[in-house]
């Protein structure tokens, strides 16, 4: 939960004043996201939102971001649409930092996550993966091997105070997965964060997906065990096949997976519980007195790296 | 800013479905607020705030708190409005907290103060404490002296990591007071805490007050004294008297003050002054590492409280 900035009045008159949405009749941070500091602005036309980007996220991303948001809404796909000034201006600038006006997408994240909630984010998932593969525009991850190498430097001198042996673990782990990543799998545009937060439902209904600030250019099947971990494990770190044959039937009826993808899903599975595992671990050990965001526990993906270590068929997942 | 506790889809369904007020379109934490956790709820008939009585709030002054609203509300003063179930209940439970769903009040706070918000304010507060005045119920005010001295006890050890000499000074202070407090003023029902977060606005017009969680029966005057330390000082700790003039003349113009009330403003004023900083103090020395809500810097009342100590008339403040 953040608002790191506040915004005084007249500022946010002026800024608002560029959209042509009328006058703003109310004015409140939102206590979700880790990265940015959000704000719903109601005015005499609507509900809106406002981003401020904090320094977690690249100036030089931002229009990757916000024009993947506009190119999937355009495309059917239900998530926020950046707002364009008068002048044509979609990323500004406010109290220093840049600025987006977007478009307020209504519904509710789940907290207790179903199986239907999994088939739902299956399909809608596929059809995003689908709409954002003609996007002109790349970004590469930067939370691939070479970035969870970095942090494995990183946090190699303290891994141990959160489990004893949790370096080795790592390098271990990742020493194995870089002699053994998958490549030439069907890449796109993925998401890179659907959790629960960032889904937002209606009823049963899966009514779109904000937070577009991982995004990036990689393996589809990447988003899809990102997906199997935030979705699929129960609070005990038991892995619920129910939702992942949800989840993996309904993906895939819109969008086959081809038969190396398949292979790859243990592997790919275990780079994502270690991409979580080390920011986690980075965070936890570099976490504020004080600060507003409360760190998540690393070991959650520990224990889910541990699962997909025993997996050895694809079909273990439902498939 | 503050969520301190989640709530389940399912729990939030059956919470809503008693108040008759539509579906849930949307749900989201509120960033604002110290004490308790607030929600913004979206209905397919309108905008409400769920709030969950945090500790910090006694279960059995809620019924005081929610029928002053509703009190004040009957009576033409705008502040959110606790809403009935179907079955007549005002307070409820929702995750081992009270609960209420209140009405959403349109507006913004000012982050930066203009003589027009002081001018505002002045009227609305006289006319808040006259609609108050036949409210039949009392609760006493826990921050008064007796408050005082259990947060200068609570304090005392530690005081003077803040400012060297900080404890005496507390405890000189509280003699002071205790000796001279003035008794008989004009009497009812205060807010007791309008400081600019709570005092919404549209334009330049003020368009009601929030967060009554405070509320007490106490001197009139010392809500105005709460006042003029919380909008008319400046950044740098200066007193800026226009501010003061336009927040006194406009509320003496709807509720005149007694000689008593107007000779016992510089007291009252360093009262109000003593309160803040004990209860930022002890927050500041309590200060939880990770916790959701900054400390506000309690110094920051420790200057304002020297200035009071200097003013012998209270035409100083503009009277």
């Amino acid at each position: 939960m953040a608002v790191y900035t506040d915004i005084a009045d007249e500022e946010l008159g002026a800024f608002v004043a560029d959209y042509g949405i009328g006058e703003v009749t109310s004015f409140m941070g939102i206590a979700e996201g880790v990265e940015n500091s959000n704000f719903l602005v109601r005015t005499t036309e609507g509900n809106f939102i406002l981003t401020l980007y904090e320094k977690r996220v690249r100036r030089e991303d931002l229009p990757f971001f916000l024009g993947l948001m506009e190119h999937l809404a355009a495309r059917g796909v239900s998530c926020p649409l950046p707002l364009l000034t008068k002048q044509g201006e979609m990323l500004r600038e406010l109290r220093g930092r840049p600025a987006a006006m977007i478009s307020f997408l209504p519904g509710l994240w789940p907290r207790r996550i179903t199986a239907n909630h999994c088939a739902e984010l299956g399909e809608a998932m596929a059809k995003l993966h689908i709409a954002g593969s003609d996007f002109p525009h790349t970004r590469a991850n930067a939370l691939s091997l070479d970035g969870w190498w970095q942090l494995i430097e990183a946090t190699r001198e303290r891994a141990d105070e959160v489990k004893p042996g949790l370096a080795d673990f790592l390098e271990e782990e990742f020493r194995y997965l870089e002699a053994n990543w998958p490549k030439d799998l069907p890449t796109g545009v993925i998401h890179a964060d659907l959790f629960p937060d960032n889904v937002f439902f209606t009823g049963d209904k899966l009514t779109g997906f904000i937070d577009f600030y991982f995004a990036c250019t990689e393996a589809f099947a990447y988003d899809l065990v990102i997906c199997l971990n935030a979705w699929c494990f129960e609070a005990d770190g038991s892995f619920n096949r129910t939702k992942a044959v949800g989840l993996l039937k309904r993906y895939l009826a819109v969008r086959p997976l081809t038969p190396a993808e398949k292979a790859a899903l243990p592997l790919l599975a275990r780079g994502a519980c270690l991409r979580f595992l080390l920011t986690r671990l980075y965070d936890w050990l570099n976490r504020v007195p004080g600060a507003l965001v409360k760190p998540k526990d690393p070991m959650e993906y520990w224990t889910k790296l541990r699962f997909h270590q025993q997996v050895t068929d694809p079909t273990d997942y439902g498939l």
